[in-house]
């Protein structure tokens, strides 16, 4: 097909996505929601759910607008740029925002309905909560694409540059990140907050029974797993997908001349991306239609199929896609390209985002020797347990650093800094069925709380849990992906903005350079301090209240009295909008800072920030897992020194302990750490041009 | 003077030093030791600590003659270098064994006279204790200012070029360091395995008392109290203390030709920090007059004086020694130099040292929010504690990064990168009092072991508890001098290796670069989580054998019959030898490795290790502090919600799980992470010219 033509195309995929996903939450919604106190119970979440999204998003509202308007004034009456990036910026924060929330609106609906499904089977329960995770899913991926061609072939009809269009387009990356850090973050907390507080009340006041519906949080749990590991995973990978994608687009736009020198089509390299993402978008529905499990059969196997089935097209589709689009070779500064070598660089990250996630999944699998070790170190107490766990973290973050470098190496090696990055589009051309079957997780645990609340016989709460069980690899795998691409994407962006900032060189070893990488190292510790204080500081919020409320209510202890579950929803809303905003305010602020103080420290620091925040985040997601696991280990039984260890042992007490360290570790400061690099990096190349 | 004469009078400190450290030694060894019992006890110290020695140094000797064996051969038929870096290398490595030898030898010897003395009053005992220190202080600058001033001397009647002599005395760096990374870990893992091992016994086996003589492990907690806080801390100074002197002569010789073709001293850049060394050690003797204590006042008086006492006399001398040595001014590659902007940069490293030591301890002191806030979350359970502590842990790192950051840009600003190097050394001149306030520390510590074991009355515990009490204000201080001395001294020898190495830049924004980067970043959380694991296992095995002893030997529970401390002694020994040899090999072999693959990974990696080990070192040393003093802070009893915890309450009991975390970061992995990054910088400059 002509590239000319092909660019019109690509928002036809993102219709596409958003109609599919429109009919799949359509059918959501016509499924029976079941008694009447499921629909009580569902309800209130979803009140809850809405309410702090709602209450996220004014606060969002007014960042953005100022955002928007200092932006505007910024690149106002300059040639090589335009205040139109503000639209792009405020195009890219709705989308994000959009996607968020129509995705999450349809889990709160799909939780109780795969509740009330799992009531008659295990399939027709999956089939409810992998829809639920797909109209998410395909929300993200359709509007990604949607807008970003969108903008795209608006200004191309207004700017002739292709720089200028890229620069401009850059807002809407922006606007992305920016979203994705505030719900990370505020999600993450909110969740932990919740879970953190529900868990250890009864540490402190007797006769608080834990995880147990009479505990007043247990809503606001509820309502956590839909802010936090739905809307603000959603929000997370709207922004890798749409920054990998004009990471490639800036460093595609390198070849314009060449291509056009040649009589091809000057932006083939530039549109390569979307045409990948647009491809990848029409896999990931196909690969949807192979997730479905017999009745007693293992939903395991249906996700794998779906999930590695749709990469595996998609591995083979993409060479078709870049043979057609890109000339069969050229040559820039003396380097020679292929198409050939472009496809290898996209099975160069496809290939290390799976290594990535299968060692992932070695380290936090119940199985396995590191989180059996951290069983056996429980043994010994809580000291040995955390000790254990720690160094577990630390050691798992050596293999996948290695594969990384390695696809850093290789990828560049096979189509230079335009390699690295199409490696990191690579890794997320299916994140339409990835975050499908990430979002049907919590979509999953939600639908077993409500089976717990509504007091349901002991065999739907089984069913529910078989399918919160399963999709731990597909997560452990999706976890891979999301970091190695953050990784690959924030070199990517990078290397963009050394381009446009035109910074020669950014020598490590001068003194200027060096500070600006020891500063960026740093921000990942603080940044992930701030979010483990907060949940710290909320999660005691949320005890107090709780206490208060055994104390206060008369009849709550013997179950004869409703909890005031409210006033917690109400604790975990305000911390987490109150304690999202420094941190999320501090990742744009401190780029931008640093850049107009200096350029080249400002290099250093996006290396400094890289390369911390990736270890930090293997680290305490990997941490996080193999504690969980360690826990649930223990709940099987281990044997040492002849005794036998289960729940309710001093052992399981200890693993406790562990994964409650490990909570805020893997769902509020990790997580985030994959969007502040990638942030700072976007501020970067944003202000690129204001800097040069 | 003239400065070639001036050399020779530079060893002359050297001797003086090792001269005062013997008269010291023999004053401490006249003092009366106590009671039989008492000197028994001791005596099992001693041996213990004697025994693991040796066999360190059995092992370590088989890893020099190797090393050396391989540099020689490396070396031999080069014309920039000779097989004589052996020698260099084989004489740093014994200086240092030798130091640490020494100081521990007379340490176990000052431990039970500091008890003793302690029963008739606390101006002897700080006397007696702080002598002790002060052996160990001045053995290690002795022994490292007359041994590189000797290779100094001799190689210079050798060979002609300075870059020659110096890189051949590099080699002594190279040796310190070797020895420094194996007594470390070594010693760190010994110590911590028989300190967390004998706590948690308890836990394990019902019965079992913690803390109290009858426990088998405590004489291997005393121990482990020599070999790793009294000679792994010398050694680790050694080391710190070569380093920055051999990074600022490499980085001096660059003036030789300028000030040759001015006629001044064509070496004065060169023996500077010889020369300033050479007067810390005469400052250091100085200022040790000044610690004493009247009976029933405040050691901290005393310590304080004679440590910031020494810093400012020092201070002050500087100015003389430089505008003296060097030119008032001088000019290369279009930059002016003036001796008086050295002196400044000398400043600026000593206002550092200062700051990030007053910042340490305002995160690590009882009195203070940081550690009130885990001491609250501690209320509600060790999972609070600990996510706490590694909230405060990871923000401390905040303000020091941004104190070492700008200590970088204003020592380059005022001189180079000989600005940077020479800052280093301006934290380190007075080595000799500082590490005697620090090595006071296990002493004092032990000597209320010996006195609790002893039966001696209370009062005399209460004094050496006060002796052991005071000095964390001067020991926070100590630690802030070791972690940004360490991280200037990367630096210069960062800059050493690209001067040797001849790279042209180490641009980051290079794939291959950033591979190393990552790679380099790594390091020090594999290495962490080798050391914290290696505590795990050798801690089970410690309480095993506890539990055995309790279980077999009649009468140890009551107190009736003894206990077989050998055993213990034994299995801290071999876990220590065992374990600090896999680390400790990877910590010189991967530099070579990668140095050999691509001198540019090599740069990066080394930007890595030095960026992410700064940040790890202080989040692990200050987050274990914080641990440390929340738990005191709750023996003094808080208050919550109107209740009251102190002892013996579920607050402290998690608060002790915090401090058992807390051990391993800040005695075992944290400490290392100092030397692992001077380390492989001393590797990447040994080998420079190889790879060049």
């Amino acid at each position: 097909m002509d590239n000319q033509l092909l660019i019109y195309a690509i928002p036809l995929s993102g219709v596409i996505a958003l109609l599919y996903a429109l009919y799949k939450a359509a059918w959501v919604s016509k499924q029976d929601p079941g008694t009447e106190e499921m629909v009580t119970i569902a309800g209130h979440i979803a009140d809850g759910a809405v309410a702090f999204l709602k209450r996220e998003y004014k606060v969002l509202a007014i960042f953005v607008i100022s955002v928007a308007i200092l932006l505007g004034f910024a690149n106002s009456g300059r040639p090589d740029s335009s205040p139109i990036i503000s639209v792009s910026f405020v195009v890219g924060a709705i989308c994000s925002a959009l996607a968020g929330y129509f995705g999450m609106k349809v889990a709160t609906k799909a939780n109780v309905r795969t509740t009330n499904a799992a009531r008659t089977g295990l399939s027709k329960a999956l089939n409810v909560a992998f829809s639920g995770g797909l109209v998410m899913g395909l929300s993200v991926v359709g509007l990604g694409i949607l807008g970003l061609s969108v903008l795209f072939i608006v200004y191309s009809s207004q700017f002739s540059e292709i720089n200028q269009v890229i620069n401009l387009i850059s807002g809407f990356s922006l606007g992305a990140s920016s979203i994705a850090l505030f719900a990370r973050v505020g999600g993450g907390i909110y969740t932990k907050a919740a879970d953190v507080g529900a868990d250890l009340a009864g540490k402190v006041y007797e006769g608080i029974p834990e995880d147990d519906p009479r505990n007043p949080a247990t809503i606001a749990d509820n309502v956590g797993d839909n802010v936090g590991d739905v809307a603000g995973m959603g929000a997370d990978l709207f922004e890798s997908y749409v920054g990998s994608i004009i990471g490639t687009m800036v460093l595609g736009a390198a070849f314009v001349p060449v291509f056009g020198s040649m009589g091809e089509s000057t932006i083939a390299a530039v549109i390569l991306p979307l045409a990948i993402a647009a491809v990848g978008i029409l896999v990931s529905i196909a690969g949807s239609f192979f997730v479905h499990v017999k009745e007693g059969g293992n939903p395991q196997r249906g996700l794998n199929t779906g999930e590695f089935g749709a990469s595996f097209i998609m591995a083979i589709l993409s060479y078709f896609i870049i043979t057609n689009i890109l000339p069969s070779s050229w040559v820039v500064n003396d380097v020679t390209y292929t198409s050939l070598n472009v496809f290898f660089a996209v099975l160069t990250g496809l290939l290390a985002g799976v290594l990535i996630g299968l060692i992932t999944e070695y380290y936090c699998s119940t199985h396995n020797k590191p989180v059996e070790s951290i069983a056996y170190q429980s043994v010994t107490g809580a000291a040995t347990n955390i000790i254990a766990g720690l160094g577990i973290g630390m050691m798992s973050t050596g293999l996948p650093i290695i594969v990384l470098s390695a696809a850093i190496i290789a990828s560049h090696y096979f189509a230079g800094l335009y390699g690295i990055a199409i490696a990191a589009l690579g890794m997320l051309s299916v994140t339409g069925i990835q975050l499908a079957v990430d979002a049907y997780g919590p979509i999953s645990d939600n639908a077993g709380g409500i089976a717990e609340m509504a007091s349901l016989p002991p065999e739907v709460r089984e069913r529910t849990d078989t399918l919160d069980a399963v999709g731990n690899t597909t997560a452990a795998i999706g976890k891979g992906f999301a970091i190695g691409s953050a990784a690959l994407t924030a070199l990517a962006l990078f290397a963009a903005f050394r381009q446009q900032a035109d910074v020669v060189s950014i020598d490590i070893s001068e003194p200027v350079i060096m500070a600006g990488l020891l500063l960026g190292a740093m921000l990942p510790f603080v940044f992930s301090a701030m979010a483990m204080n907060a949940v710290g500081r909320a999660a005691r919020d949320m005890i107090t209240e709780v206490g208060r409320q055994f104390n206060e209510i008369a009849g709550l202890r013997e179950g004869t009295a409703p909890a005031e579950f409210a006033h917690c929803v109400d604790i975990s809303t305000k911390a987490a909008i109150r304690e999202m905003i420094l941190p999320g305010t501090l990742g744009v602020l401190v780029p931008v800072v640093v850049g107009f103080v200096s350029k080249d420290m400002l290099g250093g620091l996006l290396a400094g920030v890289t390369s911390s925040g990736v270890l930090l985040a293997i680290f305490q997601s990997n941490a996080g897992g193999a504690w969980d696991n360690a826990k649930k280990r223990i709940e099987g039984g281990i044997e040492f020194d002849g005794v036998t260890y289960g729940k309710g042992t001093e052992a399981h007490k200890a693993a406790v302990v562990g994964d409650t360290v490990g909570d805020p570790f893997k769902d509020t400061s990790g997580p985030s750490l994959n969007i502040l690099m990638k942030l700072i990096a976007v501020v970067a190349l944003v202000i690129a041009p204001l800097i040069r």
